[in-house]
């Protein structure tokens, strides 16, 4: 990784990220490419009208199958205006928190690797979606977001602002948000 | 809305929707485009490395703000593979669940208006991701997933297999993972 400082001159733990830790992943995934073949899952049920569970147990990565601490529950449902009972964020929602997560933890791990100190961050995020296309109404208007917009609140030194808005985008999920990526759906009878 | 029984048709309440309230929504949306512009919102507050915390409280539709029932809180977090301590899902694990969560509910939706009855309904996520374009040990390696596999099993009448795949590829969140939108990020000093 293009680290600016020499492993040595980052403090051990910073932004919280334990940088000795994940610089000692970098070069074990650097020698050994197949490691960092990463597999995460995910079981879902539905239960009623716009109401359904997530179930997120293990994920495979590091060349093996490996539990999470617990399993993470997850539910999403629409709101009233929506024919839902409100249970839950809804999906696209749910597709707001995905992006705010990563941009952050994104941020916070490449700046630490960088030696950039970060004391606390903030976002809003807000997307645009006209329900014509949802509903059919339209063929024009698209179905999904027609833009979301970030704003990120950063306490850490000014001169750090521009460089830290470049790391967010390194984010995974921002990268399949804004760029898209292959979705194979299957549909079997039960 | 192409739907190809008639509204009277229509069971009421068909997969737990309530065809009826949908059917006038489409309506009044059609006579009243400028009520379909919605907008969803979400909050997040990073709290250590990988840990951070969404509050999901309002949205937008309908010419007007509307509260949701109760505030929805998510926490995201990488676990200990990753560096942090797996205190929630991790990002790329919430993308999975707004698009599982978006599929279904999709799905659930489009099939009541159709009159296709869904009496159960099930999914499996699995995505690919090379963590070397994450932590930038190769450029050449996409950051985001790869490829994302859906499998669903349905317990409905064989014939409607075919139709209720194509019916989920309505789904905002489908959208938007499959074929990216504009998401634009801002930095500012707290």
């Amino acid at each position: 990784m293009a680290v600016e400082r020499s492993r040595e001159e980052l403090p051990k733990i910073l932004n919280g990220v334990d940088t000795e830790a994940v610089s000692r992943a970098v070069s074990a995934l650097n020698e050994n490419p197949e490691l960092a073949a990463f597999k995460f899952r995910l079981k879902n049920k539905w239960i009623d009208c716009g109401h359904n569970h997530s179930t997120i147990s293990e994920f495979h990565g590091t060349g093996q199958d490996i539990a999470h601490l617990k399993a993470f529950e997850l539910d999403s449902d629409e709101p009233p205006t929506l024919a839902g009972k409100d249970l839950g964020a809804n999906p696209v929602e749910h597709l707001l928190n995905a992006l705010a997560a990563c941009l952050t933890t994104t941020m916070v791990y490449h700046a630490a690797l960088r030696g950039i100190r970060i004391d606390a961050l903030e976002s809003e995020l807000e997307g645009d979606i006209d329900l014509r296309g949802f509903l059919g109404i339209s063929n024009e208007v698209r179905r999904g977001y027609q833009n979301i917009r970030v704003k990120f609140r950063v306490k850490t030194d000014a001169q750090n602002l521009a460089r830290l808005k470049a790391l967010s985008k390194l984010s995974p999920v921002f990268d399949v948000v804004s760029k898209g990526t292959s979705v194979d759906v299957q549909v079997e009878k039960m």
